[in-house]
């Protein structure tokens, strides 16, 4: 079992306690969107308390119906049963790793849970390196040899990961890469879990959208949640879609059972929100929208604030993360001790007060320079802060954000100098 | 994996089908308690709706020292770094499977979930049967002799489940039998889980209640929630206190661990309404007291109902279940067909409209006549007959609880024909 508390938020409460002894931290270490619950969101949440009752275990017919309805408007056609709800989309995972046979192939950097539930559930885990041009899929360059490797070592890889768009990176993989990685998993008989959490995150309202769902239909697990797109990750709201037929009724039913074990059911005030948040309405769908848009241009000024530090930077899309690598700046950091992730996450923190996640939490090589910035608690410190910058035609000119912004700016330079 | 939905679960849901259906259905099938929210407890989870940032993984500040203070005034001492909260304690449950090393021990019948949660965790399971005093513990005479069968053919017994009071014959173990099985557990090194989530709904106030975790403190994890006490299952509510120590420190740092890639952590509304319920409040204890009244006089009618109809069955003294054996009637009943509790179950169901859960479902032998009623659903449909319920100095002599006693009566008694 994994002995130490999932890095990610380890370093979120590392930062918390920094804080409460009065360090000044910019906290780019968490993948949180940082911004208040939206109102008809709350209302929901109030007007959902009667349900104390334990409903079914996959969901109640309102919010799976909801949540079909999601993936169909997404071009994923869908049915209610086709579909269950969790706790956040991690439990979900985690019921895939303990129902699905085989091993598990990762991009390799990817989100740090990945690895640890595979592990849990007594799977090997072979990580594959991502393209140049983007995060979230492995190289189908390197895919193939991975699983032959794997397997002359006595694994059985059976499952790909792919996380679209991408959380390390903050990128989308291009339809003709998941069409690649699509055929590669028909050929070796993989199943593939595309984790779109990410999807209603995409910085240009038309930005192309290829879900591996629509490649490789029948072999292609999806999952969503609330968390990142609304800002709900306080509140554990997630969603999966199985493929549709016979093997995707019976993934279902193997994955409810592992939930009626593991937590019984999504909470009965929870369901009324997915129900409600699933659904599309006018109101969210402005609301993703203006999320998108300040999450867009917030990764894209940090993004700006690595390059011009000197390092190599793919321009992000999607999500909010950028994930900055400083190996041109390595002899220069050197001198200084700085020789992989670890040092250099721990300079930022201790020099510059600015929480990073090393890339070799994300599975990366700890020699690399590499980590992962969050940009998506930049917005302020309070709700009016975070709402001005999520209401503003420019929200970098906001004294607030420019002020984060320029402690960002500085700390990288920093690395350069 | 195991390949089915948890029988309690499963059943429930059958009897929703049922009911959609236009059949009426006495529902004893289903562990709930079937009352409404509590007001102040609806007025909390509204109150906490801001709370939409991801929190610390064991659970916010004030939720973990309200869930100390618990069990500070049940008799444990207990820091706010000694707990964890949970989206229920399943997961705690669960996540209790995946650090402890070893194999399990359970009485035989015990809750269903426990021994599909540690066949996931690749754990052996051994079933020990309770004394004919009562339910929740195994037996001491017959737990030694499991220990040494368990290591003779090669399985490594190092956690012993008690459920204090017990699901499913709603019988207190005695201190004598919880202070022999702790010397046991003593000699044999084994972990303590006791599942004490019943332990406010004794049906006596005063009722004499002794914690594995005074006997045996170094060597007892205790979980509990707000699912049963307080009718909350559907809000998902859970807490897990660690031994005192450096043992328990540590074990709490790997739960914590594991709590980070499995679920995160508790809901942020929902650590609100921990913070409150669990800081005993005196309409808490009030609402605690009138619940425990009520589900105590309807245990104790179905119990008269079994025995009349022939059945040995331990008298209820907590939690809201009876767990009848109708061995007396086994000639009578073999007459027509019914010769283990699958049948029973199911003719009780079809012939009779009372869900009940078959023995075996709870790790009983198949062929005894012994099921499960849980006696909590017999309050009522309606918020309102059910708050009458709770209100009532004689709960009996509603009409809608009289009623579904004289069903329960009829299909038992004729069980006995």
């Amino acid at each position: 079992m994994n002995a130490s508390m999932s890095p990610n938020l380890a370093l979120n409460e590392e930062v918390a306690r920094l804080r409460a002894e009065g360090r000044s931290v910019v906290h780019l270490g968490f993948g949180e969107s940082r911004l208040p619950a939206f109102a008809p969101l709350v209302e929901q949440l109030r007007a959902g308390a009667h349900r104390n009752a334990y409903g079914p275990v996959a969901g109640a017919p309102d919010a799976l119906a909801s949540l079909a309805g999601y993936f169909e408007r997404r071009g994923l056609p869908t049915g209610p049963h086709e579909v269950l709800l969790g706790p956040g989309s991690k439990p979900l995972l985690m019921a895939l790793n303990l129902v699905l046979p085989g091993d598990v192939l990762l991009p390799r950097p990817s989100w740090n849970s990945y690895e640890p539930q595979a592990r849990m559930a007594g799977k090997r885990v072979y990580g594959v390196p991502i393209p140049a041009e983007c995060g979230g899929i492995p190289d189908p360059d390197a895919l193939p040899e991975t699983i032959e490797r794997a397997r002359r070592t006595g694994g059985d890889p059976r499952i790909v990961v792919l996380t679209l768009p991408d959380n390390p990176t903050g990128t989308l993989a291009t339809a003709a890469l998941v069409e690649r990685v699509c055929r590669i998993a028909e050929a070796e008989d993989l199943v593939v879990v595309s984790d779109e959490i990410y999807r209603d995150v995409m910085h240009r309202p038309d930005a192309p959208f290829l879900s591996p769902a629509e490649v490789a239909p029948d072999r292609t697990v999806v999952t969503t949640g609330l968390s990142k797109s609304l800002a709900l990750g306080g509140w554990r709201v997630g969603g999966l879609r199985v493929p549709p037929g016979a093997r995707g009724r019976d993934l279902r039913d193997r994955l409810v059972a592992v939930a009626s074990d593991l937590w019984s059911t999504l909470s009965g005030p929870m369901q009324q929100v997915a129900a409600y948040a699933f659904g599309d309405p006018p109101e969210i769908r402005q609301r993703l929208a203006a999320s998108a848009r300040l999450h867009g241009a917030v990764a894209r000024a940090v993004h700006a604030a690595a390059v011009a530090a000197g390092a190599t930077c793919r321009p992000p899309t999607g999500a909010f993360y950028v994930y900055p690598d400083f190996e041109p700046r390595r002899a220069a950091l050197a001198r200084r001790g700085i020789d992989g992730s670890a040092a250099l996450a721990r300079h930022l923190l201790d020099e510059r007060g600015l929480a990073v996640l090393a890339g070799h939490h994300l599975g990366d090589d700890p020699g690399a320079l590499r980590f992962k910035a969050a940009t998506s608690m930049l917005y302020g410190d309070t709700d009016e802060e975070q709402e001005a910058a999520l209401a503003a035609p420019d929200p970098l000119a906001l004294p607030h954000v420019a002020d984060a912004l320029v402690r960002v700016a500085e700390g990288f330079a920093e690395l350069g100098d």
